[in-house]
């Protein structure tokens, strides 16, 4: 069943031998076949499909890729939001909440939340999203947790470290132990990802090496939350073991910048977090003009950021972080699909995944333009158009 | 027809009679019949209907109030937004370009967009709009904006004062008296109200008085634009003159504040403004606590702000003006009815209009806690479900 999508008024392709950061082609059509982009060209010379679909000058663009989220947990912290909108001071236990909510919760339970808000995601055009454990935090609830993710992506990340859990508040070292032994060994069969929570009053510098060095020898490619809360080694640390993505990356010093830029290694930015926190938002201006690669994703969890909106993001990031809708869209495409270190995913071009967004709008610009507007018309994932319905 | 709704968890009912601002009820039902909300009532009490909604503890709320909106234009101004928000000059013409491209666009034209966005909004959870002319700003032009807003609304809002058109810039004293005369006897048979823009270098207090009086003599009910720039006298004249609302409402003087206070002149904010330009938001916190009374209303227009989402401005609210949820919620809703002198819209109670919006989430809370995540799920408008087909 070929998919024939034709006069795209503005195909956002990412594809270097076209001009400019998005590779925009006018007066496109594309052809989805057996999962994949068959063909891109002009759609005066489009081939025959089985079926067509007239974007009638619209705008489309690669699937988003979120390369960061939280989606395997239970129950949700509302209620904290509101007292910290409020400025109340809220006695409630935060993660500790989520974790021991994730922890009584059934995997059918669990895997209903993730199922809900995948298709949440999908709705709003992302087709590739990472998922990480990390409100389990004992050996069984990490290893459920990451099998439950990896029903819905192969971009599964154990974050075994991402605090330590209250039994072992006494014991961080011991916590520590077990994240990269027993809990490791438990985890690792469902994760692609190790990701370690470094920044004060979770992991430290050593902490995190220990965690991530441990995954290397698991066999599991690193990533890092860092640098999120105030300055710290965490950036530093993910240049020099040249990770491929460090995330958050808020308070950087100018060695922390340089180090990113000399490595290749992705900066994430997750400006819902922000925005949800009332935080100061990472400064993508600074990193862009200083050479660095970034990524935008949602980190969607139920602390402190409960979004799944990658048009949020990228109008945030427009509003907020100095990027422009050019540098967002690509951002939050070809960005993510390296942070994941994807070559298939986050661009239009012959033989890459059928993940195709159709737009309600003429540009990718609409994304910044007219913030919280649901957009997203029809997306296909691997060639297979997404159902619409959970958005009705 | 009428629709049974029950199971709901959390019932936002802005009822007097019931505890709290939002008058919240757990464990409701409704009852939809004949366009009117026949009644409200503990969901083990709840009669029979022809047609039962199962809400599943989900928060049910009454349809937003988008008390002010610019939804009569042609074109769009997407690279004029790219363009501010990278700090590059923009020599193009600003709000003269959606002027040009509305007089050069057929009814038909100008039609389809409106019901473009109507559909739009009504997905987002808006059952009632008001839509502003200000676009056309000849007498035949304003005249039909408002002819083709009267199709999709009964708030309609003459605004041929907006800006001066270029053909009179030098003759501003000559546009007002067209605006008072001629184009007052063409516009008046189709709106509601009158507005004017009473801002430096649009139009001075003294152009404003005039407008509004001729209005008001013609039938017109005055609301006014002010003080979104910068401290300005609209506001002292829209307290004086007891006008329903003033929008905007960023720069106010103590005195300010105070006459909003004593005159009960609804102040109506536009956030999603502030985030599409970059300008200060409104100190919604001061207002409250000065026993202002708010309105959060979408602006959407397609230079200042194109968005449509009252969620959006809700999240926006509690963000960076520092309203609660609640009272962001309620100044979307019963706050934009008041804006607009109805007391039939805006609240959930027996006798009002059958307009409500069901949430995919367990409180209204989520409207701010999940920013940009299009949590509508069902919509009523006169007791008439609105398809969700728009937004697939
Ligand atoms: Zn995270
Ligand atoms: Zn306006």
């Amino acid at each position: 069943m070929s998919i024939l999508i034709t006069d795209i008024g503005e195909l956002v392709t990412n594809d270097p031998a076209v001009d400019g950061l998005l590779g925009i082609r006018r007066g496109a059509a594309i052809v989805l076949d057996e999962g994949r982009i068959a063909w891109v060209g002009d759609a005066t010379a489009a081939p025959a499909a089985d079926t067509v679909v007239d974007a009638a000058g619209r705008a489309v663009l690669p699937g988003f890729v979120d390369s960061h989220s939280h989606l395997v947990f239970a129950g949700d912290r509302a209620e904290e939001f509101r007292a910290r909108m409020a400025g109340e001071s809220y006695a409630a236990g935060g993660i500790r909440t989520t974790v021991a909510a994730t922890r009584a919760a059934s995997d059918d339970e669990l895997a209903a939340n993730v199922a809900r808000l995948v298709a949440e995601m999908q709705a709003q055009g992302t087709t590739t999203v990472e998922i990480k454990s990390g409100y389990g935090l004992s050996v069984v609830d990490e290893a459920r947790s990451l099998e439950v993710a990896a029903r819905f992506t192969d971009e599964t990340t154990f974050l075994g470290a991402h605090v330590v859990p209250q039994e072992y508040a006494d014991d961080p070292a011991g916590y520590v132990a077990l994240v990269t032994g027993e809990m490791l060994a438990a985890a690792a069969p469902h994760a692609r990802w190790i990701d370690v929570f470094c920044e004060t009053g979770a992991f430290d510098a050593d902490q995190a090496r220990a965690v991530l060095t441990a995954g290397a020898a698991a066999g599991l490619k690193g990533r890092l939350h860092a640098n999120q809360l105030g300055p710290g080694p965490g950036v530093a640390l993910a240049t020099e073991l040249g990770l491929t993505a460090v995330d958050h990356c808020t308070y950087l010093t100018d060695d922390d910048v340089a180090a990113l830029r000399d490595s290749g290694t992705i900066a994430t930015l997750l400006p819902g977090v922000e925005f949800s926190t009332r935080q100061p938002y990472p400064d993508a201006r600074r990193l862009i003009d200083a050479g660095v690669r970034v990524a935008i994703a949602s980190d969607c969890n139920p602390g402190s950021c409960y979004t799944s909106s990658i048009p949020l993001c990228i109008a945030l990031a427009v509003r907020e972080m100095g990027m422009t809708p050019v540098e967002a869209v690509r951002a939050a495409t070809a960005g993510g699909a390296a942070a994941l270190g994807r070559a298939d995913v986050g661009s239009i071009v012959e033989g890459g995944r059928g993940d195709v967004v159709l737009l309600e709008a003429a540009s990718h610009v609409h994304l910044a333009y007219r913030p919280g507007v649901p957009l997203v018309r029809r997306v296909w994932a691997g060639g297979v158009e997404v159902s619409a319905a959970r958005r009705g």
